[in-house]
């Protein structure tokens, strides 16, 4: 097996895995942000405002791995 | 194991696991919804609007994986 | 092991696996669901509208790997 | 291994990990709707409905699973 | 690895991993109903009727993977 | 690796699955209906019918395997 | 690898598989007896009787593996 | 692998795998004793006595897996 | 692979995967047994001796996974 | 396998792995973050002061995979 | 691979493997003992008593793999 | 595999698995803190500390990973 | 493979199990005190002495792994 | 494979294992003095104290592992 195909093989394989981990990850993030919204509806635009700034953190960490790929993909031709 | 045949194997999991993932948290996403609307029925309006801005963003997860499946399919004929 | 038969082996499984987590995501949001229901029945038609769409969201998942499926199937001819 | 015994491998099995998800799955709608009668017997209509309907959208996920099965099952003659 | 061996390995594994996570499914569901019936004692007519239905519901999924052996059983002779 | 092998490789291999997740399923009924009597005394009638016929259904589970298991021995001689 | 073989392998691993998931289903089974005659000690007659006939059923899904065992045993002589 | 090298790796590990599953059962089961024990200590006697029964059954899983070592020893001479 | 060596490796990953079960079914009832003191300090004596007797049954299944060792031991000269 | 290979291997995988756990890590905390703002609304910014904080230092667990990926890169060419 | 290189690969993974069960089994006793004190702390000598015979229980598992592993360091010469 | 891969595939790989356990570990620590400042706002002064303090502990445990991975750099050459 | 190799792999990986189950016991140990101390701070002499205690028993299992693997560096030269 | 390559194989990954449950029991730790602050924010001296000395000990788990990287590396020269 050649690098090419090592890359080929794991940064795709990366991102399913990276994507499974952040996708439970935001969805504790959203359902946080539902059941504070539940309890104090007056209070959504700051649960808005931080669930937001949240989900970008956690979807930065499967854009690490899509960066990953990118990188790589010029070494796969 | 040629890149073509890497990416070939690699990028539908990917896509599986990436959805796996994301299918968890957009649920446990939705059930806080379901909760926060049972708890304060008067306020769904606010509730739907953040669970489908949520869920936007764990959709998103599975997409960049679907990307990758797109990008590496010129790859593979 | 060439390119077709690599989509042959994953793809399938990509739906396998996007469907079982859908499927454990689908049940966590119908059982959000009933609970609201049982809590609020007189709002059952929010918690009813805002359960299809989430559902919605939680299908397309899949329908994403089945789609993977679909344009794989012309490479294993 | 060629594309027939590829797709003979893994659709099967597909089944199989889209039925065990959407199991567990179905299993806490069925949970959830129990509770929800336990709690308030006299809204048994509204909630067997809506449960019925997230029963739907859960056997469908395994229905995908099966209608790959019988694409493939033509290509495995 | 021929077709005929392929589906012989994977379809009797699709019914037992059908089946387990069947089985939590509709044990999560009988433990609901049973809870229901211990708060509700009165409405235990509605509630095994909606479990049944559930149950058969959850049933299907493995008749699926069963489904999928029988037409195999043919291909494997 | 012929068919037969095959057969006997994953015929009893799927008891053993299927009756991994019916053993927890039933556990987890049982357990239901020891909670339900023990909260309700007087409703052990009702609560042990329905776990009867909830445990009929998950015991059927295992059941499909091992009639698989049955089918498939004429084929491993 | 021959049939018999194939058996030998797979038919003891099938029961510890099965006793895996029997035993955890009855650990519940029988702790939820024990929290039921802590909370209800005069209903202990009823309690003991319905966990003996609910540890039957799941004994049973262990036992339909001893009976695959002990009829591939004359397959592997 | 002849035969009895398959039944010399796989009814040991059975036994394993068994144990490993009645362990957790049986400290279940202990523990339900020891909280119902904890809350009503004058019924020791009939939780001492509930427990052992169950954990007789638990055991005998395990032991059926032993039989199964010492029916195979003979067959790996 | 001959059946000492099969013996060998079977043997004592066995006597492992038994003692993670038993390591965790023990711990969960000696925390039952501290919890019970904790709440009932005078059942101490009791709760010692139906933990001691509970312990007893959960150590038999790591040495029944012992015993297969030696006895295996003779095989593997 | 030479080095280049397993670096390529492993490196982007240890991203994926990495952000997988991250993204569980930063799910738990912005959960928390919503919990604290929905009990106590007044106090949003310390809360998310500290979330911030605690964000930067988990998204640093996958940096340091990245930096590992960045430095490797240059031995894959 | 020989029997001496068998107990060689075996004998310390099973010593890894009881220990982890073990950890995880005495941190739950541990930790039982800490709320028990917390709760009661008039009672700590009986609660040191009986977390050091629990602790010793389970410490035994790990023995036993350990006594496994001095058996067979003679074999493996 | 001479001992430069076996170095290459198995040091970042480390670092991932450190920083899964780290990252689940962080989050939890800040799920803490967030429930501490929630309950306690005006104590965040010592939350935060004590956050710090245990986070530096958690992000030692990623750092020896890296160390490894530096250390063992200049052997894969 | 040879023993000494067998013994390389086996060794550092199990004090890698045992450390990691040790880890999370410590870690629930440790939580338990934190607990009991923050319910009942004038106690945290006896709790601090009987968690060190309980931590000495849980770092014994690791110890444990790392005699093993003191013993067989000899045999690995 | 000889011994040199199993060293360099297995002592990073057992570092990155142990510092995976490592991490976990560290975050259990860390949250339960959180909330131990949050509960008795003036007893926070000896919680503190208390957590340090805890993550101590389980700082220590990892470190032996490192130990065993540092002896191993002249090994793998």
């Amino acid at each position: 097996m050649d690098t090419g195909t090592a890359f080929a093989l794991a940064a795709p394989l990366a991102i399913g895995i990276a994507a499974f981990g952040s996708g439970i990850g935001l969805g504790l993030a959203v359902k946080g942000a539902m059941e504070a919204i539940g309890r104090q509806p007056e209070a959504s635009g700051k649960i808005l405002t931080t669930m937001i700034i949240g989900a970008a953190l956690i979807e930065a960490l499967t854009i690490y791995a899509l960066i990953v790929f990118f990188i790589t993909l010029g070494r796969t031709g």
